[in-house]
């Protein structure tokens, strides 16, 4: 058994840059964290992009679609910006790609204090490992199936529709 | 749905005396951990006891078992000492509560750098969410059924029998 | 003998919004800062303003000035953003008002991974404490008088003119 | 102008053994807060000893005090064990080496949630920087004389005599 790892941007994965004052992207902090975690089960880790979900597009879903249809695991994990995870989530599930596909983020980037990111990497790599095939939003301490959730951005959490 | 989370002590919820130099219990970090965590699953936190798992003895094990069996949840995470965590496991699996339990913990302190403890407690929580009915050890990214599982002391990694 | 501690916003007091995933400022993060540092030497805190450095025009500058010709203490530490420190070190420098007042901030706010907020803190409230009266900036590790520093901004640090 | 740093071990430097629950010396951290504080000043970092100070003897008080006569820094800041502070001190005192030696320390190890360690070496820095030569302990936002301060071990403070 093995999982896979995909990387894809979002407020997990921000960075401060001190020299412009700007949350940017650089080098994943996601091996950093699933090596503090003291992971035994064997993962691939794959950073597919890096971009603000508000900026994903059609064509980067495709990509992220190929990424999981290639994958040669079946349990597959994808930090996502929070914006649009649920729109990349139904372009996943609507594939029916037969694997169990957890996309999770974080609602305060992971070198920040405070933040949600590793509690939702653990819950997510747990889902993925557990989930029948399919495609999940992992969030907020739930498990959603994809065609049932969306983001309520005022209070900045999902919730079941 | 909802969730139970048992705090029994063990290296997760060590906390640093500034007076004496030494790691001790004070209030669980649990509760901030799960604030931090966004979770809005529904859970009762329940602190039942602050103990090393060095120091934990059968009494201490008939009392979590107890707690396991009065709870209303079906599903429940357990934070625990990760040296005598498979005894406690055994002690709740031979029970057969018809309940989901998870047995999670760390190896480094919640308020030490580098705590592999919110990751955990986020694999705990997905695991107990979506397990069958059992007692399972959740540690190293992986789920562990009770009775196959043992912690390899010099790695400091759970492995299957 | 006794210190006064002004906040005027800067990178140092910057904190992350999961609403708009934005850098914004909130309640003043240097309170914490200064329990966290076990200050027993007396000091009063006073939150004057929150901005960013950019947006500091003449009469904001004028204000901190009064603060500080108010001020009963005569050694003062200012949090101020470090892109336009130089320019209100000016005002202040002009001013000739007799006290010890060091400017100091961060590159990286407090509330970020590798943030060096504590340790130019911790610096500026030592100059503060020893430098005879006279404005200074107190960044990376140095003290420099107002009038012969500036920010190098391609390398992010400051030097002397 | 330059600063000579000395490790000696002490609360600061104290780092957590996953796999004996102790707290405990490896490399010390005093590299890694430095590069973080973004110092441009120039400095030498001496690893000397890594002991609780209470553990510390007379031949290690002798070998600190001969590495500060041998410093080419007139400058000097040394990271040592709270508990006996004083004493280095007096040993550094007594031997009038016409420098400005400043001992810092910690309540709470660097790698600990809530560490002092960050503000006192920052504090420390600028204090040897500062002072005319003499010995002196900087804890608690203060900078005592070497011959007039003791630790208040019930309220983890140091104080004037």
């Amino acid at each position: 058994m093995s999982l896979r790892i995909i990387a894809t941007g979002g407020t997990f994965d921000k960075q401060y840059d001190p020299l412009t004052g700007q949350l940017i992207f650089g080098a994943s902090v996601i091996p950093s964290a699933l090596q503090r975690a003291r992971m035994t089960l064997a993962y691939e880790f794959e950073p597919l992009m890096a971009l603000d979900s508000l900026d994903m597009l059609e064509p980067q879903r495709q990509q992220i679609r190929d990424a999981c249809e290639r994958s040669q695991q079946t349990q597959i994990v994808i930090v996502h910006g929070t914006d649009t995870m649920r729109e990349t989530a139904e372009v996943l599930g609507r594939a029916e790609l037969g694997k169990s596909i957890v996309l999770t983020g974080a609602m305060v980037p992971y070198r920040i204090d405070g933040s949600d990111a590793l509690f939702n990497l653990g819950f997510a790599c747990a889902a993925a490992t557990l989930c029948a095939p399919g495609v999940y939003i992992a969030m907020n301490g739930q498990v959603f199936p994809w065609h049932a959730v969306h983001k309520n951005r005022a209070a900045g959490v999902f919730e079941s529709d």
